[in-house]
């Protein structure tokens, strides 16, 4: 078995030694640009962490997890055009440093990189790795297309939502894990219980985020608290206090949410008051929890000793750490 | 072996058979209005043909021929945005229809169809396709960067025009053969014969279509004849006049591509009389018909009998046969 340290050292060195060709330069240098912003690796490392897991060598995973990370950074690229996002990692989005045309191009030939990634997979294996990439990849399509609805929509469910975000985030995790199960020959229903692990904390992780972005300490929160209040961003806590909310509180939300001049720490401060009046952070760790539980409870499931099991699960709970 | 017609009448099913989910509905419809817009299916002909020249039953490349016309029509939706395109085959392009980011998002999960199309290739030339079909979706992708670039710069030559055409178009042509020859089980000789002669075809149609901009009858043209010279397109014969023209025929040309405001007829006659001095309709012919014999020569040097070649050799002179 690997430690955790010594995975992450064989996926920078991948990532050190991902090779693009060097013209054009305006297609290949915003791929470069991009994976080098950083970012924690989480997506690759649960491939490396799930063939170590099912007892084979994490190393016969690498190109998968190359595809995984390559992936992902070519869905940042397009979602920031999409999204409009100026800054990503605090730095410039690739549309913005180049341009939007650049950002389409790099961003569908990082999708043939993924691919190509993928293609060196041991072919015993790579009918299956291909058909849960594809899935996984059809999938987060699918959760940015709803993404993009919801914010045009004022019927928005909390079934909706979590079905959204399992989509956009959370299958990736659960598919990078499957990926990383299926090249160490687990059995099918152990890599149908690990994506199914990582679907779960995924969604989880998600619903922190929702939380995090209202009740986090300043201090140690990496961006603004409230910036989703201020946008009038659809998560968890919003469309749960929509759902809650009476009379008096419906109306002063429904006008908070419509303001087009406001003072920004004024709507944070009033809507997280009618958040706490509705107790809406307790039910959103409720529901998080709930999906947490449900994921450790899929693990205790997988066929494999507890002691293999501890560094999936240490990283959950690092990434469940951080403080509201 | 089987028809020329039989092959189209096996792509007609396919196609109507490839099933998209149905939602979100914003996500799978582009895709389904893009690809029912039609065309004539050459590329995934090719790869029917191919297979059939071979020797094996087209049926077993079917997969891989959605691949490349699925593949072919993201290019088509990606494209029309970057190009800023109102219109493809006389329809709304995707992104004007619906938006920006549907024609996005929409291009992307139909590179993830592609990919699931080409996932069910028989597992063992699987490896073998991924390889090839990447290679080319990386070089479709680069060929139209370089054509982007091109648009921008005033010192294109002819060489790095035929590179970007070859990119652009030509290799989705070898690459949808070496595909049907894949799965036909060809010799890799064979295989990359016929790739090579899809590449010469795919240059040789290319320089057509920029002589028959210019050349076409106006009666028998699908579509306005000098579209290319009203839009200062560097095409084959912008280049070639520009490299040969000198003293007067240089000012002139290089006013001519100057102007903002002007008489399309007027423009179009006066850059005509350009070419017509400088002799530009038969350098482009001549240039043209070496990249048709090259093609013809490495089709000779395929290893199979003269009678099976009969069908690819009987489209590419249909595809030739276009009126000047």
């Amino acid at each position: 078995m690997f430690s955790t340290l010594q995975l992450q050292e064989i996926l920078e060195t991948a990532i050190k030694n991902l090779k693009f060709p060097e013209n054009p330069k305006q297609l290949y240098d915003p791929i470069t640009y991009i994976i080098n912003l950083g970012g924690k690796r989480i997506r690759p490392l649960l491939v490396l962490m799930a063939t170590d897991l099912f007892g084979k060598n994490p190393n016969d995973a690498v190109h998968a997890a190359m595809a995984v990370e390559v992936f992902h950074n070519f869905t940042l690229v397009h979602d920031d055009i999409m999204d409009n996002a100026p800054l990503r990692r605090g730095k410039a989005t690739v549309h913005e440093k180049w341009s939007i045309n650049v950002a389409i191009l790099s961003g569908d030939v990082m999708m043939v990189e993924a691919n190509k990634n993928l293609a060196k997979v041991n072919v015993k294996y790579l009918k299956d790795v291909l058909d849960t990439f594809n899935a996984t990849a059809q999938g987060v399509c699918e959760g940015q297309q709803l993404d993009m609805e919801f914010e045009e929509r004022d019927d928005v469910s909390i079934e909706e939502y979590i079905n959204m975000i399992r989509l956009k985030t959370a299958i990736l995790l659960g598919g990078a894990l499957k990926l990383g199960a299926i090249i160490a020959e687990a059995s099918e229903k152990d890599a149908n219980l690990i994506y199914d692990f990582g679907e779960n904390i995924g969604i989880a992780f998600q619903l922190q985020d929702d939380i995090l972005d209202v009740y986090a300490d300043p201090e140690k929160f990496g961006k603004q608290v409230g910036g989703d209040i201020i946008a009038n961003k659809k998560t968890f806590l919003l469309l749960k206090a929509f759902e809650l909310a009476e009379n008096e509180n419906l109306n002063l939300l429904q006008n908070l949410t419509k303001q087009t001049e406001f003072n920004p720490k004024d709507k944070i401060e009033a809507v997280k008051g009618i958040y706490d009046t509705l107790d809406i952070q307790n039910i959103a760790k409720t529901t998080m929890n709930t999906y947490m539980n449900k994921a450790l409870e899929l693990m205790a499931q997988i066929n494999v000793s507890d002691q293999a099991k501890a560094k999936i699960l240490e990283l959950t709970t690092q990434l469940m750490a951080r403080q509201f």
